[in-house]
């Protein structure tokens, strides 16, 4: 998986820092200028940015879902890899999508939409591998499992820690399986089913 | 509940935004000249808007977990107030310490720690209020809540909508309960284990 994609500044210090620092590190020209001289050149650079990271983030969930595996295996897999890429960067790096959207401001507000498109993606891929979810329930597990990355991931920052990460992963894989589990308990997961009617009998 | 309080500004665009923008307001001085006249200006405006953050936000979670009532009551009543609070403010502003920790930088590195403590709160004072869970797993539990309404208020800012909240906070209330009522079978959630034992005998 490739990591190192041009929206990796996005990823450090999001909308604000990143995009200044990349027009002035290009331009040479002091900070304060930035504006006057690239007035719609930050939008370009932030679109351009979130394309790349829908393409790659989005390759890698597609890597993990699209695989023949119990939904819990999937979710733990995408939890510990992201804690592992986030360990590797020593905690300075997150999702651009996120940096992006907590940046938006009246003048940003156009990035909005493209925000809010990269993310559907993201819950369009992950919603696709949920095989042991009902079809009309696929869509809002996808969603809790994004919201549920994205909060982790922050608190693993703010811990420097990969545990924040890999327990959410670990409970929500556990806590997604039995919900569901139970639910379609005639169809499915018979190992589980066995378990459950063994202890009616005590 | 208070709303309006110091660390508001840091809700909108994080640390570097608000920041930056504090300072100049305070000073009068070029953007560029920031740095050079409050070298650990900027420091101490952060970890006092954090400190506000964790008592105001922390006051609001504590009045949720501390009702009487089911645990998947408290944690709709969480993501539906936040959904709230964010549609309230025309999805501009989001969790000022999600924005420090995003934007945690070298320079910036020592804020980290405060930043945890304060998302540490948040997890014990939700903890606190998990009654339905066994004791030894409230911890982690309250970390997949925190990190869940973290990330969903992101996808709701991103969609300028209170959905996400709302239907993350929802399925993560049905799921818990489910996975909860399960566990403890035996001694908590009769009219659950009821419906259960009736789908059993079909």
């Amino acid at each position: 998986m490739r990591h190192d994609f041009r929206c990796e500044k996005f990823r450090a210090s999001g909308l604000a820092g990143a995009g200044i620092n990349s027009i002035v590190a290009m331009s040479g020209a002091p900070k304060g200028s930035v504006y006057h001289f690239f007035p719609t050149g930050k939008h370009g650079l932030v679109a351009a940015a979130l394309d790349e990271a829908e393409k790659v983030i989005g390759g890698w969930y597609r890597q993990i879902f699209g695989q023949k595996a119990p939904v819990s295996e999937k979710v733990r897999s995408l939890f510990d890899s992201t804690a592992e890429w986030v360990q590797a960067r020593n905690f300075m790096k997150g999702c651009p999508i996120t940096a992006v959207t907590l940046d938006i401001d009246a003048e940003s507000e156009d990035l909005r939409a493209l925000c809010s498109s990269v993310f559907e993606t993201f819950q369009t891929i992950i919603a696709s591998g949920l095989d042991d979810v009902p079809a009309s329930q696929r869509a809002g597990v996808a969603q809790l499992i994004l919201a549920s990355l994205e909060g982790a991931l922050v608190l693993s920052r703010a811990q420097a820690s990969p545990n924040p990460l890999a327990e959410t992963g670990t409970l929500l894989a556990a806590t997604l399986a039995r919900a569901f589990e139970q639910r379609s308990e005639a169809v499915e997961l018979p190992r589980r089913a066995k378990t459950r009617r063994g202890a009616r009998s005590l």
